[in-house]
């Protein structure tokens, strides 16, 4: 079945905020098996809205619209969508009781406008929003599905997940399952290269590749009469990219992240954790508290931004600074036994690099980090040269220590 | 003129990617003065991306086309508006030398595909790409303007920039001249409720709204014939936000962020700062390192995640936290003070919350955070109540934070 996706919104064409419904949609829609040829951006303008609608109905049997189902005049989508149906707004009682218990859990008084969100199109059925006051609509006609979807994205994904992926499973008869591989420590290219002939000659399962900033996601879907044999459509392409990759697969889990495999495996291990960052600044201690329990693994860390900094709270020594720097394998390594000892923690991670836009040299080039691991007792230190702007250094130095601790702690 | 976007590219249909292009270019055209109605995305399918550029075509002045540009059989835009235009595809030299020196300087061998790169519709003339191989391509017929840019963002958004927004420029004939009033500590909602009667009655200058994490952003855009009075006619509204917001607003430089706006208040003062982060973890620290040459104020800072180490690092009393306990305004402000000891810093901003799922009581919910802000000698907490995932309240405590030691700077 095919899937075409509107998004509606004039802040959209604006450019006031980044279209991440398009992209959440897209990939619910593929790990469903929908295929998605075409996706629109239209404003809160109510010929083109239409124009657009109508056009999605006669080429495509799913229409995802998102957006314009709020009470202001600008909100049109669903006046829209009945006007294409030919069918009239009715009021959907439990609609209007969730939209004033809504209003009133919150202590305030709904303006007029409000009670619009609660009108259905005849034939249409109301799918409740557990997080704000627009229910979505599903509607079917001449065997096309139309389904329309909050704007906001903390109102438009759970309600996908759990109202309309389910429905959208039911619809196309089929079992859809995927396993995503994940790796981490391979750049994209040499990432895809070695898989290349493995998507050339995808069928079912398919295979498609998610470049994530210093990770590469391998998703691969199959689809079936039951789970069971999706899954063991699955299993033999995700062994083999296990096999073609190795060590650098970090998890066949998509809700895990690297950070959380890294602290999972310390975790089992009994293991304590800290950091000391310089130019990161924060990021790496940043991604470890991402994970919610880390507290069993990190207790304390350091940002040790200046030379002094590195000396009084790490034990760096002057000598070292003096002869090597601070941008040096040898600082780098002070510093991860010298956090170890200061945090009383079994490992350490100390990142020490030019993130630029000044500060190279061309001994000392912007984009130069070492990484140094430091795990009970035994430090490992890495040079590493990344391209790109002082975020972007400075995100990669974070996720390559990430996977360099990782590396040390599984080989 | 209207301008309508299309980006090309199966990966952004299966949401592989999000589509921050669309967002970049949107915001782009919109403040050139450009009226975009349709943003349209399609996949590296030659059926679709012909009828797609054909009906953009008959609606839209200028035509902004991303992605498939590059190397491979899946790259079909040039072809594609070279058969809409009925023109030839012709090598351009110079382009084909930029491609052969891009190779060369990176030491690699290029693989033949890469010389259709160099293909030009015939008529049309090849834009320099100085981050890859790909020139963009500008074409115009019958009035119409269509650019072909390539797909990666960091090829596209400096193309853009450096010529194709010049380019637009001289087509409207216009001057188009804009200021971005930013302001911190004011909700969405609040903040344009207090400029509802301005936003409804804009003409020229218009008024566009940007939420951002903890920020709203108002852009004031003017057209006229030359600089000088575009910039007099945006002067009367910049100066009402202003009035209306008072202090909230930081800047109204487009390019100065709320860090950079706090490291040059602290830079002016000659005043150095910490940080003590307990769930942010590092998003704080991380914020200040944003901004380049941070390390006049910025020399350490520390993460305590555990009650140890806010002991232990920064002196907070046992008997507080056992008082008190580890989210507690009273352990927030030793927070900041034992930081600015320890670190020998002017200013110290601690935060202290439960950042969730799980944490949370009835007494000490998730979401519930305390930021201490310590300003030579002064100290000032406040309590917050966030909502949102793990990651949100983190953002909104890390963004509350630089609001709150800002306003008590300024103050």
């Amino acid at each position: 079945m095919t899937v075409e996706l509107i998004c509606v919104g004039t802040e959209l064409l604006l450019g006031n905020i980044v279209n991440t419904n398009a992209a959440f949609l897209a990939e619910q829609c593929a790990a469903l098996g929908l295929s998605c040829y075409y996706q629109t951006v239209v404003g809160d303008n109510p010929e083109r809205l239409l124009q657009t609608v109508r056009t999605a109905f006669s080429r495509s049997d799913i229409i995802l619209l998102s957006g314009g189902l709020g009470p202001t005049k600008d909100d049109l989508t669903k006046e829209t969508v009945a006007e294409v149906f030919g069918a009239a707004l009715l009021e959907d009682t439990a609609s209007r009781e969730m939209i004033a218990a809504y209003f009133q859990t919150r202590g305030k008084i709904p303006t007029e406008n409000n009670w619009k969100q609660a009108l259905v199109p005849e034939g249409g059925r109301a799918v409740a929003n557990r997080n704000g006051t627009a229910p979505g609509i599903i509607m079917e006609k001449e065997g096309r599905h139309v389904i329309l979807l909050p704007g906001p994205p903390d109102e438009l994904k759970p309600m996908f997940t759990e109202e309309i992926a389910p429905y959208l499973r039911r619809l196309s008869g089929e079992v859809i399952s995927s396993v995503t591989v994940k790796i981490a420590g391979i750049g994209e290219s040499s990432a895809e290269t070695k898989v290349a002939d493995l998507m050339e000659k995808q069928g079912n399962p398919t295979l498609a590749p998610y470049a994530k900033l210093g990770e590469v996601h391998f998703r691969v879907t199959a689809r079936a009469k039951t789970e069971a044999e999706a899954a063991a459509l699955n299993a033999p392409l995700v062994e083999e990219l296990k096999k073609r990759f190795g060590s650098f697969v970090y998890t066949t889990d998509e809700t895990v992240t690297l950070e959380k495999t890294v602290a999972d495996i310390l975790q089992r291990r009994g293991l304590t954790m800290t950091v000391a960052e310089s130019c990161t600044g924060g990021m790496l201690a940043a991604r470890m508290v991402n994970v919610a329990g880390v507290s069993e693994v990190l207790k304390a860390g350091f940002i040790t931004y200046a030379n002094e900094a590195k000396s009084s709270l790490l034990g760096v020594k002057e000598e070292t600074l003096r002869q090597f720097g601070a941008v040096s394998s040898q600082t780098a390594g002070e510093m991860a036994q010298g956090a170890a000892r200061a945090a009383g923690a079994d490992v350490a991670v100390a990142i020490t690099g030019i993130a630029g836009p000044d500060g190279g040299t061309a001994k000392k080039p912007v984009g130069l980090v070492y990484i140094s691991c430091y795990v009970c007792g035994e430090v490992n230190t890495q040079e590493y040269h990344f391209i790109g702007s002082r975020m972007k250094i400075r995100e990669y130095a974070a996720v390559s220590a990430l996977t360099q601790l990782r590396s040390m702690l599984v080989s």
